[in-house]
């Protein structure tokens, strides 16, 4: 029996006729916040708590054969085979984040061999913001693109703040829960134990968390590679965990206790986003003896969640300079057995903060390109401040060009069709054309009325670059345009323009 | 007779009292517009004259074995031997590009080997700004780290533009004459003819302009090459000169008198930038047969070109996805005989109008690593409209981003100092040592302040990221003050205060 879903996809209309159909992230308008969105997924849950299911899981399904709505749903997303979804997810090779308790989330898919996804970092810290604050930032941050937010909260209100975002956000939603489990104990990093945030775990499973981010990999043993390190440990998480392992001089209860944790995330089919809490925080300590030991760790991490059936999508740095960005993929497909690569950039230099939305999009395409499947955004404000709702949107912008430009690079079916609509849309001046299939077009559209603000302009033959007097483009075109008029196609044109009738042809295409 | 001359370089003190030397283009400061900078060059082209030289060309005086005091500059900045910047001009392999008529410039150079520079394009259009504007932009650009710039001047008083930016540029100077000349004759293409251009090039050569863009290679048998394109020809002086050629149905006179303009280069010492006319302005184009037919002329002319002893660069595209961006790099080096090439970007997406100076920081990054020797800069407004002067700054500091990754990537010598001095401020707290580091130290403190103005927070062992509470990266700090304490090396530390000294240890770290 076969449900009929619509799933979502935005029609571009060009002033020529064309349709371009572009992939979106938005979700279901119009909605108010404090009811939240449709649960799109609840019947398909239900049914399966109907007969009884114990594992959630989108691997545990698709290693038995069974495809799901969830399955079906990114297949047309992404325009692929169903079939082709079920068997990368039950490879381990694509994820699809979907927590039971989180019915509003329209099903997407990470993994190399489909389109490479950005995720969005929001959050309240201890200094600023408030709730309705951080759901601003999520909605915003999927309507330039995002298709994954991260809830990063640290201050007040992580509970409440966390219900509103999951039941307004139509994309799956990560946490790094060990920020919560902290705040449970007082801050004291000393007493955490596996007990509280087991029950951490447990709180944001049931409100519908998609991903958990865990810092399984940093062993106590790993903790004096980073000594020597110029910027040591920078992950907030792998930090927190160093810190416990030093205090007790034991080994992290997030790797001795992973199969009791395993356990809870295949009940929610939560996936695992395996920390790297040892990524490097400078171009120096790029691909160096600890970043590389936790990814050993990740490795074998990997094979237990899959032994439940559990998702996982391992994280990546970070700051790396561009010569030493492919080791990180190829290391991490092999020691990873192909699980779904996440990293944060990586920035390409240190030198640029203010800027490191750039400095890390460079990285990020590159990484994308050679085969990560999701890049973490980075914003203008990194390593300096929050992000404001400007600085989200310019961060998901610089990323929604990186994972593009992977897309284009991997040869990803379909990628340049909206490139070359675009650009013929530029060749032929049309102006609003080439606005609406921008990534921003508001931005594009107030750019170009700078200088010619007149809505005659959008018709016009010229632009402000070259002025009226002479386009660069013109002269393909009027060779086109006496082509068109003698029937032939437009190299033949020029070959007759030259040799029969050339005094004809000089009048056509002169000044 | 050694002259001796201070070279351009900027301190920044530390207040932790280490000194980081930066390059720095921004030339003298405080110089009245009107009457322009001091000629540094002046008695070292006026010694050349009074022994009668004919040809000026840094090239020339190269191949002769002779070390020019514009190679010692250069070899100071670049941090290399003043032989090995010779050998490298003789060879073709880097320029110095310094009209006779421009002593006002500090030398700097152009090549593989040495640093990655950037040129930002100023200029008026037939639409907008005046002559003051434009000089304004000049300084504006090589204030951020422009390291040549090129005068796209169209519409009027180009000649009075040109000249009050030549007075008071301290970096080379670039132009496209094919403007000016179409100016000349009315702007009707088909009164073009080689007495004109030359003129035109004899008019900027004594102004001083250091090097001409020109679309030699645009023959009249690539042109049928280019009809089936998405975007057609995009390049504004390779479209004027295919229209002359279908127009008159003529070999392009820029090729046919080659030799002619050589002989006028050398008189100079101006270099040729070997315009790319048929560069592809679309994904869709990238690579195509029109782009590198017109590549193997451009090599043709390179030879010719070093037969006088006359300096050359190549330009390269354009539009290119990243995996077609290596292949570009290889057959320039091949085909050109590893002349300095120097590319417009490229951007690797056609989907990003507002925000091409990151679509093309990516590129730009990339063909910088593989060997690209200047990046010619792309702003927001790109496609679009003029740049203001906040497009300027930002399409600057985009390319400083994308240079410096590229010299980090091919292990240049000593490009990671500023990194490493970066990331030791940022990892020890000294928040106003970061923003001296930084690209935009501006930028980087106002974002600062947004979340955290007071002073005292320049001081402060956090930021508004993780909050008061816990630091990420406290955890090796505390490390590294116990093993300071106990004289023991940070690795030994970890080691001791959890073996031997666990109770204080824990006291030390704890939260």
């Amino acid at each position: 029996m076969e449900e009929q879903f619509s799933v979502p996809r935005r029609e571009v209309k060009l002033s020529n006729g064309e349709i371009v159909h572009l992939y979106t992230t938005e979700g279901p308008q119009g909605y108010d916040i404090k009811k939240g969105l449709p649960k799109l997924r609840a019947p398909w849950i239900e049914r399966r708590k109907a007969r009884g299911d114990k594992n959630f899981s989108q691997m545990h399904y698709a290693r038995r054969g069974e495809i799901t709505e969830e399955m079906r749903f990114v297949a047309i997303r992404e325009g692929v085979s169903p079939e082709f979804v079920r068997d990368e997810v039950a490879r381990g090779r694509a994820i699809i984040p979907a927590n039971i308790n989180h019915p509003e989330s329209e099903p997407m898919i990470i993994g190399r061999n489909f389109l490479v996804k950005i995720n969005a970092n929001i959050g309240n810290s201890a200094i600023s913001s408030s709730i309705e604050e951080e759901v601003e930032k999520m909605k915003w941050a999927i309507k330039w693109g995002a298709d994954t937010v991260m809830d990063l909260s640290t201050g007040k209100n992580i509970h409440e703040t966390r219900e509103l975002i999951l039941r307004n956000s139509p994309v799956p939603v990560g946490t790094v829960p060990i920020y919560q489990a902290l705040e449970k104990v007082g801050g004291k990093v000393e007493k955490l134990d596996i007990e509280v945030f087991m029950d951490t775990l447990v709180e944001q499973a049931e409100q519908g968390v998609d991903y958990f981010t865990i810092h399984a990999g940093v062993l106590l043993r790993y903790i004096p590679l980073t000594s020597k390190r110029v910027t040591g440990i920078v992950s907030r998480g792998g930090s927190i965990m160093a810190k416990w392992c030093l205090i007790h001089h034991k080994e992290n209860f997030l790797y001795t206790e992973f199969e009791r944790i395993c356990e809870l995330m295949k009940k929610y089919d939560i996936c695992f986003s395996l920390g790297d809490g040892l990524r490097p925080g400078s171009i120096a300590d790029a691909n160096d003896e600890a970043q590389f030991a936790e990814l050993q760790t990740l490795g074998e991490l990997t094979e237990i969640a899959w032994k439940h059936d559990v998702q996982v999508m391992i994280e990546g740095p970070g700051h790396i300079p561009m010569h030493l960005i492919k080791e990180n993929v190829d290391k991490q497909m092999t020691i990873c057995h192909e699980a779904p690569f996440y990293t944060l950039g990586p920035l390409v230099t240190d030198i640029a903060p203010g800027y490191d939305h750039i400095a890390s999009a460079i990285g990020a395409a590159m990484i994308g390109w050679y085969g990560t499947a999701m890049l973490c955004y980075v914003t203008p404000k990194e390593h300096l401040g929050l992000p404001n709702k400007e600085d989200v949107k310019q961060g998901v912008i610089a990323y929604k060009i990186a994972a593009h430009a992977a897309d284009l690079a991997k040869g990803h079916p379909g990628a340049r069709n909206r490139d070359d609509a675009l650009s013929r849309a530029r060749f032929e001046f049309r102006w609003n054309d080439q606005f609406a299939l921008s990534l921003d077009p508001e931005t594009a559209r107030s750019y170009h009325d700078e200088t010619l603000p007149h809505e005659a302009a959008k018709e016009a033959r010229f632009c402000s670059m070259c002025g009226p007097h002479f386009c660069s483009m013109k002269i393909t075109q009027d060779v086109r345009e006496y082509a068109r008029k003698a029937g032939v196609s437009p190299e033949e044109a020029i070959q007759l323009g030259l040799k029969r009738k050339a005094e004809e042809f000089r009048e056509l295409i002169k000044t």
